[in-house]
This record gives C-alpha cells, structure tokens and sequence, in this order.
C-alpha cells in the first residue's frame, strides 16, 4: 500500500542549514510511516521573499547545494518534491520559480513556473524568468501533474488526463486569502477531474505571514484533509484513498476572518522573536486599545514573562489611562514600570524657552511628549536587549495621525495592518470568554492625551467612516469620487484622501506591520512621497 | 528652413496642471522661434516613477485628458513628440510606456515601449505590459524612427534605411550613467547612420533625480548637440542640419564624477522643497564632515537664509566641534542657535536611575545623546515649519554606524547614497575655488563624539578600505568569498558584511537618499530584514 506524506513546514529565509535539518527530520518521519513520497512547500529551501539576496553568487551556491544535498538524503528513502529556485546558465545567473521532483538522489523533473507575479507585494520579474510551466511524471502507473506555484491561474490545461496534481506553493496570508485559495482548488481538483495535493509554507518571514493550510482535494473538488493553520504540520495519507477520494466535504468549517487574523499575528510576533534569536519585548502601554491589544498579543505570543510594559504618563493624562493599562497588566500577569515624562519635558521646554519666545503652543508640544515617549522605550530596549513592538494601527497610519520617531517607533509594527475598527474587533476575540482586556478600554473614546480632553473625533471622522473610506482607497483603489458616490460626504472624502496622500513621508519611515491584507503598506502599496494628486 | 525643437523639461508627478504649463510654454516658445517640431522626454506628463498611483482612476483620466489637451494646443503650431502613459482596455486598466507622436489635434502615432526594466529601481513590470516597440513615420519626406525609453537596448533595427530617430526618455542620473548613455547613443547613431534626437527629462521626484543631457547624435556617432545638465534647457535648432551632421563631435568635455554628484545633489534639495512648496531647512550641525556638507549643499541650493543650523554640543563634544561649525557658519553667512542637550539627558537619566540601578553605562547612553538631538531637531522643524535635512552617509547606512530615531531622522537624506570617501571628494570640490567647508573640519579624525575621545575607527574599519569593500558587497553584489579574493582580510571582510545585514532593520525606517548610484539603498536595493545569512 502506496502513502504519500504532505510535509507543511516552517523554513527561514536564508538558513540553508536549518531548512535543510526541518526537511531531512520530515523525511525520516515519512520514512518511519512508509511513506513513498513527500511533498514539500514552495521556496522550501531557500525561504521567501528572497529578494536581493538571490544577487549573491553564495546565497545560490548554497540553494544549489542544499538541494542536492536533500536528493542525496532521499535516495533510498523515498520521492521527494518540493518548490524553489531553478538556477541557469554562467554562475548561475537565470532563475526561474520551480518544483523539483527528486528521485534515486538526483532531480528527476523540473516544472519551472510559467506565470510570474507582480502584483501586490511581489516582485517576480525583477528577479525571475518564466518557465515552460507544469509537467506530467508517470510515477506508479498514474499520471502525476507537478505544477509550481501559481500556474493553476492560468487557463493551461494537460493535453491527457492526470491522476494527482502535486503543487508546493507559498502563498501568504491575507484576511481574503483563505476561502478564495480553497475555491481555486476546488475549482481545478473538479475542472481536471484529479486529486490536487497542495502544500504551502507556514511561518513568518518579516511582516509576511504564511498560514499553512495545505489540502489534499479530490477529482469532485470535495476537501480530503486540511493541514494545520499557522503551525507546522506533517501528515501521511493512504495514496490510493487520495487519488481516488470521491467522498463528501471534509473541509474545516468556516470561521471568522478576526480568528484568522488573530492566528496570523500570533505566529508573525513568534516567528519574527523565534528566528531573530530575540527573548524579550517591551511596549508602551498607554491605557488605550492598541497597546493593550499588542501587549495581549505579545503575552499570548511569547509569555507574559517575556514582555515589560512601559507606562509614562503625563499631566495630560487621564486617571483612567494608569487604572487601565494597570488592570490589564494584572490580568495578563505581566511586568512593568512607570516613568513620568514630566521632567524630561521640562528639561525640553526650559532649553527651548528662548528660541520658541513668543511662539504659541502647537503640535510641536504634542509632538514632544511623543518623542520623549519613543526616546524612553528606546533606552529600555537598549539597556535591557529587549525589542520594542510597535502599536500604530493602519487607520493612524493611513491618515498620518501619529509622531515621526515617537509613535511610529519599533522593529515589528503589531497591528500596523489591522483598521481601527479590527483592533476593535480582535480585541472582543480575546475577550470572547473571559474579560482580559478591561472593558473600559473598549468603551472609552480613543485619545491621544496629549492636550487636555483630547479625542481621536477631535481630528478625525467617526472609526467606522474613516475605515470604510480607507478600505475603498487603499484596498480597491477607488478615487475620490468613486467614494463619493458610495455615498460619502465629498469634503470628508477629500480631507481623507488628503492625509493620507500628505502622510506618505511618515510611511516611509515606519517599521514592517504584520501583514493581512492585501495592498497592505510596505511593499504592497508603492507610492510616491512628493508628488501633487 | 524646417526646424526641431528639443525641450528638456521637469515635470512633477501626478501634476498635470503644473506640467501642462510646461509643455504648453515649450511649444510657444518652439512656435515663436518657427519651429516645425517639437521633442519632450519621457512620462512628461504624469512625471515618474508613478508607481501606484497609476491604479487609480482618476489619475488615469486626468493623463489622457493631458495629453489631449497638448495635442489640440498644438494644432496649427506644429508637430509635437513626447513620452507618456499609453492606456488601454476597459477602464484603461491596461498601461504601456508610450512615445506619442501629436499632430492635426490627434495622436497620429504611437510606439508602445517593448522591452520593461525591472532592474534596480524599476518596477515595470509592476504596472505596464511590454508594446510593439519602435514605429516609423514618414515626415517632411524623411524616414522618422520614434523610439519609446531604452528600446535602443534591444538589438531590433528597423527594416528600412532610417533619417532621424526620436527618443523621449526619462533616464535617472546615477554617476556612471553620464558617459554609457551617451556611448550607447552615439553607439546606436552610428549603427543606423541615422541622427538619434534623445529628450531627457530633468529635475528631482523625490530620491529620484534625472540628469536632462538630452542630446543629439549624428549618423557618424558625432554629437551635435548636449542640453544643460540639471536644469531646464529648450533649443532649436535647423532640421537639415541636424539630420545632416557630420561634423566632428561637439560633446561637452569630460568631467569627474563628484562635479555631477554634486550637481545632481544640489537639484535634488532644489526640487524636494520647491515641489513641495517647502521653504526652508534646518541641519543639525555636529561639527563633523557629513552636516557641515549637507549645510553647504542646502545653502547652495536654497539660500542661506533658507537654511537653519542647531548645534548641540554636550560634555562629551570637543572645543572644536563648535568652533569648527561656528566658522563654517560664518562663511557660509548661515543663522544658527545653540542648544546644550546636558539638562535633557541629565532629566533622563534622573528618571531612569532607579530601573538602570546597577547596569553599566553601554550604548544605551550613546544613543540616548543622539536621541535628545533628533527630538530636539524635530521640536525646531515642527516649531517654525522647517524641513529637517538627514545627514546620514552611505557608508554609515551601509554598516548601521549611526542612532536610529537620532541620527537617521529627517525627511531627506542629502548624503545618504555617498560613501564616506564621496564626502570628503565633494568637499574638496565644493573648497576648488575658496575653503567653505573649513579645513580642519576634513582633516580631523571622524567622531560621533558620544564618549569621551570616541573615534570612528574603534569600531569600524578606515573608510578607505570600508568603502573599497562597500561598494564591491552593494554595488557588484559580491559575497564574501569573492570580495576576499580582492585582497581583503577576511575577518574584516565577515564583520562588515555582518554588520550590514543586522542594519537591515534600521535602513527601513530611514528617509529617502538623494540616488546618485545603481543599487542605492532605498528602492534600489531590496532585502528581507529577518534572513539568516
């Protein structure tokens, strides 16, 4: 009896040896289950996005090698596919996207990827050349179809009729990716009438999150088996009940995209500690939803014993704001000191006296609290070698609201993806069955609290508005007045637009955010900074 | 007598009114001289890179309308050539680079670009799908070969003898750009034996600079004509004579690589504060060779009265350092002020003495200096509605040699692509005539001057073999191992490399560096920022 293992792991972009240690421990476990074939994920070896390392004749030496190396490893164990980069012609200096089918110790088939992707946050022609696409391999009297990546998108169909399709992607998260990526499959497992195995990366790189979720979905497009969703994941399957499944839907049931989101950062904050070899963070806390929501985040991550709190008031701030960062503090049973801010400021103010002589107080004051905060945070992550994670949301970040080297501080942006009204509502996912975050920093009005009785409504639209603006231009690309005929008012529109087009240089400056959507900001939304629109 | 006009202008992108004035001033000018055609660069009326904000609608429709508009002002004036965004499809969703060809109120021809660069900076494939290419236009009895952008870099030719060839482009400076492109003109004048007419954009989009040196090649190889380098430029001249040359070359003569740096750097202060209707800077001058460089170019750029210096010595700032910017500032005739950042740090220090009890003074401290100077900086900038100007150098970038929310803050990094040893060239250029930049200031050794008798060189390598290194690991992409083999000791060689992967993280949150080189960091070089390596 044939087994086919699908092998859902976590590789590193760059760290050839350790992939190399994940891989070869998934091989041995489909060895110690019989198994006659593994599937691996795309860009196994090498991890993904690449980008410029690709440039280095060493970090392609090593790809080159690496492989080998795992066909060597196989020999005598079993078949082996997985997904990286082909490497061609003089030093290796023609790349081409590919699924590679090792087999006797040697790469046997090639399928090298026929559809390039520039979209979003990819970049494939910069780096990549084309492929002559899918191949078919007779391997145990069927016919196995390998395709790499996305080449399902294109409308190629084999010129016979296939058994299995073998396709080792890496496809990352976004909050829309889950279902459309289970229909596309469905889709082509039924149009082909074959089993679709695919296997996909879990794991962070930076900001760029994969979920796993890898499925085996037979000819009627019925789901056989889901993978594990943001955790690594090795499963070994009867062949013949693969190829042949022709029974009734077996797919997860369908969930919220909040639980997804919420899955997703957790794993981004893991892996992003996990594979910078970093212990400890530290964050702000502000007694306001989006510290509280990163610190929560944090503590579920990598323990509560892993994170320290900073809270610095100031004369500005309200009771509430201490109370609450305290209370939840309390329930997270997590670490933290407090330092005023009242005396570095006055130091500020007391040199600056003469030169601002005359001058009325704006939001250089606002901004100065602010900056006094980052300077702080910093010389905590310093002294103590923790990393600062930062707690801007997409909608501050969207429309600039929020200090240049205070807010905006921090190595990995938490929630820089999430609009306000996610925070919201990921912040009611964690208290879905019991209260740890405080119900009072869910129901105050968000404010900066760098004036007195200052609101967030102040300077902005409503949340809920705003963030519904923001989703139709950032997300859909829609103009001002394609928003305005979803019925907006055209002022609120224009001032909306406006920020954002104005808050481009503060973009440009701010840590990697987690990413979950598409077009997220970073390299999936490229704009100009000075430019008149 | 038959006359071309060739206009070498600086649009600003997604600014169609300001750049439909251009264009339409260009052609009363061609008109008023009698002029039969009229040449302009490249994207001339959206500007670029547009990056995005080509996926939106009414930016779309704003270019196509543009380019209406110019083609009826032209009519009854003459016939006007010039490179923009050809779109197509529904909703033009479709985008081809595009030399247009305007004439009778229409677009008469177009050459759709065929070869996309996605090299370096360039994302073309991002956006636009690749054209026919080059097309041939009979005009006044001649053969008139309308080439879009770097077609010329495909080995295409066209079937028949051709006359002239027109060539809108927008072609960044980088400091080897000069002398190739001119070759690859005169190169290609000569393979055609035709006249190549190559209109080059001029001006600064944010980082991005173009040089202008426009130029027009006759069929030997023989230049005709250079347009001013790094300012605008219209010329006419007579159509036989042009199409006819073939005296001997009438280039400009060659000249070092730091005199376009520094023109190209003074451009890109200029068009950075003019097209965003900025008006003044402020610089924090140290005493040291970077700011008193980025003070120097700012005031050549903008005026001295434009230009605001803050000095912040603290106790561990040697006599000199004041002393040597107070001279500077004198000669350069530049305002200033002094703030001592002592009570700052002192109140710092105050509040964090209990958490830091017991843990010794490191680069917490160091930073800590910087820090104070970056809030301090951006307190005058947000105060008196000043730009403040980054003075990061490439090879601090490089290594990570510098605070992060300190050092690296500003909106525009004047030096940040020029190497350590680039810096002290400019000096020297910009001392040619009369020491501005005062002597002592480039003869002392480089400190941060963040402890006491602190000099660069404890940590890092001299610039000369850090630079030599530098550029072969960010300019040639090579490894390690290569680099070595150049005759470089490879324990100096290991940490350098890793030092500049760990400082991947700070080069994400730096601001835009005025580009000068292939691979300048920014757009131009893309890494992961968690990567083993």
């Amino acid at each position: 009896m044939k087994k086919i293992t699908i092998a859902q792991i976590n590789p590193t972009i760059g760290d050839f040896e350790g992939n190399y240690e994940l891989i070869t421990q998934a091989i041995n476990q489909a060895n110690t289950a019989h198994s006659d074939i593994i599937i691996f994920p795309g860009m196994v070896i090498s991890g993904t996005p690449t980008k410029d390392l690709l440039r280095y004749a060493d970090f392609r030496q090593q790809a080159k090698e690496t492989l080998s190396r795992v066909a060597r490893y196989a020999q005598d164990k079993l078949t082996v596919v997985l997904g990286d980069v082909d490497y061609a012609g003089a030093a290796n200096a023609h790349f081409y996207p590919a699924a590679f089918w090792l087999a006797d110790g040697e790469i046997q088939f090639t399928a090298r990827q026929k559809k390039l992707n520039d979209e979003d946050i990819y970049a494939d022609s910069k780096y990549f050349t084309a492929g002559a696409g899918a191949v078919l391999v007779e391997w145990q009297g069927k016919q196995v179809y390998l395709v790499c990546g996305n080449d399902f998108l294109l409308s190629d169909q084999p010129n016979q009729k296939v058994d299995l399709v073998i396709n080792p992607v890496a496809i990352p998260f976004t909050k829309d990716i889950v279902e459309s990526n289970r229909q596309t499959v469905k889709t082509w497992a039924n149009r082909l009438q074959a089993t679709i195995v695919q296997c996909n990366q879990v794991g962070a790189q930076t900001d760029i999150i994969f979920p796993g979720m890898s499925c085996v979905v037979g000819p009627t497009g019925a789901i056989f088996k889901e993978l594990k969703t943001f955790e690594q994941d090795i499963i070994t399957c009867d062949w013949d009940e693969v190829i042949d499944f022709s029974g009734t839907d077996r797919g997860r049931s369908a969930q919220d995209s909040i639980a997804w989101i919420h899955d997703a950062l957790i794993l981004g904050i893991r892996d992003y500690f996990a594979k910078n070899n970093f212990k400890k963070a530290i964050v702000g806390l502000s007694g306001g939803v989006d510290s509280a929501l990163v610190l929560a985040l944090a503590v579920e991550a990598i323990g509560a014993e892993n994170v320290f709190s900073v809270l610095m008031p100031s004369q500005f701030s309200s009771d509430h704001s201490v109370s609450d960062a305290e209370d939840l503090l309390k329930r997270l049973q997590s670490s933290f000191t407090t330092v005023p801010i009242q005396n570095a400021f006055q130091a500020f103010e007391d040199t600056l006296a003469e030169d601002f002589k005359g001058l009325p107080a704006d939001v250089t004051e606002e901004n100065l609290q602010a900056r006094i905060r980052g300077v702080y945070l910093m010389a905590f992550a310093n002294k103590l070698g923790y990393i600062l994670l930062n707690t801007t949301n997409r909608s501050e970040a969207a429309v600039g609201y929020g200090t240049l080297y205070g807010d905006t501080n921090g190595a990995l942006g938490v929630i820089g993806d999430l609009f306000k009204t996610e925070v919201y509502a990921l912040c009611a996912y964690i208290n879905r069955e019991q209260e740890i975050i405080p119900r009072h920093i869910l129901t105050k009005a968000p404010s900066a609290e760098l004036r007195p009785g200052q609101k967030d409504s102040d300077s902005l639209p409503d949340y809920e508005t705003l963030d519904r603006i923001l989703r139709f231009y950032l997300e859909e690309y829609k103009s001002l007045e394609e928003i305005v005929q979803e019925g907006f008012d055209p002022s609120l529109v224009s001032k909306t637009l406006r920020l954002s087009r104005r808050a481009e240089f503060k973009r440009h400056q701010t840590p990697p955010y987690l990413r979950v959507s598409r077009h997220a900001f970073g390299d999936g939304r490229q704009m100009p900074i000075v430019a008149k629109s």
